[in-house]
């Protein structure tokens, strides 16, 4: 393994779903591809918006790059900012079909897994820094029960069952401008500030250092 | 035990909190005592919004009344609808001061619990009984990191542990009319629909068939 | 004119549309037929939602009841509270074709019409006794550019020509929570509570005390 | 009058207000002084967020530069796209006091003026414009009643009585990103988006072709 001499982060877009032509997570993911941050090299994957065929592709990934940090990235159209998620949930509810056609309901994401694991990420430090660069972000306390969820989840499970050192974790974006132009009055955000944002979260989540106790939870 | 004989069903809401001087889930649930629905006799407890606290609280009374089903009741201001909750999370991370001047930041509720609980009432069969009952209401995957998922997560908790023939779930309703006359747009609901659904909610809870399979989930 | 001798307020409804099989201001409008509010009449009328002809089908009202006051209520699905009405203007800009196929686009309500009626109720006046009934309510600064900115308009231009000692004016309702359920998470209020909210408005608007001075605008 | 050998359009943005330190209308505007677009060259002003002294300054600045275009911008903090203001009334509510600590309550821009003025910009077109442009817009039939409203007002009236060839209008825009992380999740748009879709909003302004009869309204 040469994997210490090449530290690596590994961060993944979805293929488009839901009617849309693009996905933004992709389109800022793809952007980020062989860059170097602080002395880690960014390796990029589109995941198949499909369940687990998705976890399948990112295990795969995982595999090939031996990286220390795994960021998924997904696409939340209607919320307003970059929104952290705290926890992945171990069920499956979709409301529209995958683009494989499948529609699970109410099964688990991992049969006899546990209902639920948080990420590893520094996610207040994660939120800072993001707010320190002037970039509108959240914590979020559920990622839905659709692919976002459902590979979060994968992911969480693959690292606590594999790969214990790793660090990894979910954040949904905003549609960019050019979709939201057709859902009316749907908050956006332009491509250059979620690259910049994703740039922000792998820098602190590379930083190695433990989270930061500030309230930044809801109510309901 | 004289529980088989006389079969009940725990309903509690909360004090006030957050400035406000009433709690429409204590006034929806108090106007509940005594009923009798399908056999079973309504018990109904006020819970104290405080962390733990409030945990005891729920665990003195069930302790008393023996239920067999649990129903826990809390305001989710800004929400339009009926949110049934499918899970609670093992964190406390409180926005505000609860009403004893806590506010835990990123404590577990239960320390080495597990890191979530679903609900194990029959929420999509409940979802469908509201629907069909003209009542506006939804499955929310977050219960907050407030009280409300602290004492959702306390009774699963619970019921984990000393009562696994009981059935528990949290429920969140809106702010009453004049809650929402202090709260700029907020949405509503008036008490008595708010009464009309708990009764449609312990009647589905109590009647003891299986849940349903339909799709009522998010794509994040 | 027997006018004099029996004081009475015309309150208008309108047909559903938009695909609903009920509209909540007819609901709320026809239970209140007949009943007598401080000394006055009132008298109710459904107008068909339709551009025009709800116009001629109000002035062979007003003409039948010679009524002091005019009232005429409107669906406003996703709004959450009661909004009294500040202003009408003169432009069709339908969004969805009308109950008669018609969809004007950029039309006036009335050719060579002034640019735009504000109502002479005493809206702040209203606005307070609502709050202080316990009823969510606000000022808005537009009713759109349908059917319902089309009445009001051509209510306060009959006025204006015709009928200068009546007041007149416009009030937008939530959805019922039972058409609430088929807008996902969209708000609604109680027919119980929209009813005294009418009756508050009705109270306010036949007591022919002059406006109060309270801020109630918005920034945008 | 040189005015015809140098066509030029005026586009203003405001002070900030409200407790901000920056508004993003006048980062945007002023990032457009002296571009030249089809001919036409920019110039800028920025106005003073106060009742009647903005309308003052305002009216300077078309004495001063006899522009063919008048482009007023406005900050709408909350909203998520680029609105096009339809129209402006003539009443003062303010909720907050101005930066000149006025706070005016119902009473009117211009003692004795129309109740309200459209603008004669083609907004149908400037919207098609925009979508093209892949920027989110869209029409809004209400400018609030607060400085926005007032300038718009003040604008209108102005070309009615003195510059009649002059077209004129309102932009509202919304936060900057930077502004958006001090407002939990509002929504917010990029300087370079914004400063993108005010070339294009020029552009068809000065076009000098008819409006577009496209629906573009609201049902309420």
């Amino acid at each position: 393994m040469t994997n210490s001499l090449k530290p690596c982060v590994l961060i993944t877009g979805f293929a488009p779903f839901g009617g849309e032509n693009i996905n933004p997570s992709w389109q800022a993911v793809q952007a980020l591809e062989g860059l170097n941050i602080d002395g880690f090299t960014i390796q990029t994957k589109e995941l198949p918006c499909e369940f687990d065929t998705s976890i399948h592709a990112l295990q795969g990934a995982i595999n090939k790059y031996s990286p220390h940090v795994v960021l998924c990235i997904g696409q939340a159209g209607g919320r307003a900012d970059i929104s952290i998620e705290r926890i992945a949930i171990n069920v499956n509810d979709a409301r529209i079909a995958d683009n494989a056609n499948n529609q699970p309901i109410d099964t688990p994401v991992v049969p006899a897994g546990p209902a639920a694991y948080f990420t590893n990420l520094p996610i207040k430090r994660i939120l800072l820094a993001l707010h320190q660069s002037d970039i509108p972000a959240s914590i979020s306390n559920t990622a839905g029960t659709y692919v976002c969820n459902h590979i979060m989840y994968g992911l969480m499970h693959e690292i606590a069952l594999h790969h214990q050192n790793v660090k990894g974790g979910f954040v949904h974006i905003p549609y960019l401008p050019s979709q939201a132009v057709h859902h009316n009055g749907a908050p956006s955000m332009s491509q250059q500030t979620v690259e910049s944002a994703l740039k922000v979260i792998i820098t602190a989540a590379i930083s190695n250092k433990s989270d930061l106790k500030v309230a930044a939870g809801t109510t309901h």
